[in-house]
């Protein structure tokens, strides 16, 4: 296949799976819309880490220890900062915050957001296409009971040590999805979901009025990989955030999130035996081995989402 | 001496004339008004070069070879905007870009910039209070054929390479003194302008509407010290801009320039000659050795005037 993909992503795992999709298909041909509702100012500059998660991570140069920002990274700023009193819980290397910069003074030129991301790409050679699901400004809230925090707030700086009982996405009645999300999504081939959080790196995406319903017209097949395996996140809060927000914290829920959105959903094969309930007419469910921990990994399941869509029909469980 | 010292000065003549007098006077009785005038935005973050360079030496912390930035400064982040394709001219380090992301942040939250100069200064351990002579943006526009330069463009971009024909100081017109650099000055004990650039270093600050006319209206000595030796400036293009402005390019041009603020002025051994043709009623002139080379010349300096404050009437040629 040598069509169009458009990747759905968060981050850590998103970039992951975006990876896995760039390494085994022809240039040109995949697209990434990505999370948004993360987007944060620390120290008056704008920082928009899932989007940076998979720029870093196309462009190799993510730490690939950490999952997140910059191989071979250095805190000077950050150090000198904390020396002037500033709050530095968020780790804001040297490097990553060339890029926020960057990004923070272009945007108050009034460039959009999305050309910011399309030319940080570019120039980091990301080869890719990486789009912002809207040019406004969106932020995923989390209700602890310390109050509604940003999500860094809760993710980095409470390590998500707080109850959760309630998410929200600010900002996303009134957004306005960027045309080339839109036009991707209706030039895509296949539609893939990454295997990242539902409910904050997924849901903020959908939360732009229109994607949902773009995703919801598609003609073309719409793929899920489960972020959950074993009822638990390789990574993240996403367990906790189900739980509180009422879904069942396993690919059953998050299949339940994603209903009539998704024609096929990847399960981990430790989670083999939710198949069977999962299958339903219109929804295929695939059981592959989801974990992506090495290079192989990632374009290993690609390779194989792409081969289901090329043999078979939907609508049955296959394994 | 124990009583207060206003020091006027512009950057590294300046921060070390001001070096001197904290080296040799009790705690907490110097003061500084500094230049604004070469204050600029780069990568969107507020730069106040002038301020820095006085900040960082009475910290201790200033690169003493080159005479700005600090020490065992890293360059990571310019480094890594250079790689997104912007302008990098100006060296602007990652210790150094931690104060200017402070200071933007700060300013866009509406702090005022007095307060946040006085509060790095203070988070820095600098021995004197720093203070702006407005908080209102001043902009020094250096004229040349390539056109109207902001001053860190022809200064630090052009290397001063081009011919100066002309010099304006944006903003001075509506700007509004500081309460605190006007209150200094009422209180000081003794006032010394620094051997900085008196067109674009002093000037900026004898531009702000309220500065000059404090010092004219002083009832305690003011002393300048040339920064032209020999008919050369220690540091920067002092010489061109004086020569552009119809100035003459030495000691002499300088004292012009300053005219009734000065009740003395000093001036190098070297220009020796030039004493007895600038001496007039109300303006003594001392010779004294005044290139500040080590730690030691900047505190002797200082204390020499201290000591011609204390010792002498005023009016006459003393060497």
């Amino acid at each position: 296949m040598t069509g169009s993909i458009v990747v759905i992503a968060g981050g850590v795992g998103g970039a992951k799976m975006v990876q896995g999709f760039v390494d085994i298909c022809a240039p040109g041909t995949v697209s990434v819309i990505g999370n948004v509702g993360d987007d944060w100012e620390f120290h008056g500059l704008w920082v928009s880490p899932d989007i940076d998660t998979v720029t870093y991570t196309l462009a190799g140069l993510i730490d690939q220890e950490k999952g997140w920002g910059v191989q071979d990274e250095s805190f000077r700023v950050l150090s000198a900062l904390r020396g002037l009193g500033r709050e530095t819980w968020m780790q804001l290397g040297d490097q990553d915050l060339a890029l926020h910069i960057y990004r923070t003074e272009r945007r108050r030129d009034g460039d959009r957001p999305s050309d910011i991301a399309r030319d940080i790409a570019e120039r980091l050679g990301v080869p890719a296409t990486i789009l912002l699901p809207t040019d406004d400004a969106l932020h995923t809230k989390v209700e602890t009971p310390m109050g509604w925090l940003a999500f860094q707030e809760y993710f980095v700086r409470e390590r998500c040590a707080p109850t959760v009982t309630g998410v929200r996405i600010d900002g996303a009645e009134t957004a306005v999805a960027t045309p080339e999300a839109l036009a991707a999504i209706a030039a895509a081939d296949l539609i893939v979901i990454a295997p990242s959080n539902p409910i904050v790196s997924i849901g903020p995406i959908l939360a732009v009025p229109g994607i949902r319903e773009a995703l919801a017209g598609r003609t073309v097949p719409c793929v899920a990989v489960s972020p959950l395996v074993g009822g638990k996140a390789i990574k993240g809060p996403a367990v906790q955030m189900m739980t509180a927000l009422g879904h069942t914290a396993n690919a059953v829920g998050v299949a339940g999130i994603y209903g009539d959105l998704v024609d096929a959903f990847v399960i981990d094969e430790i989670d083999q035996a939710l198949a069977p309930g999962l299958a339903r007419p219109g929804r295929d469910i695939w059981v592959e081995q989801t974990v992506m921990r090495t290079a192989e990994d990632k374009g290993a399941l690609a390779k194989r989402i792409m081969e289901r869509i090329a043999e078979m029909g939907l609508g049955k469980v296959h394994s």
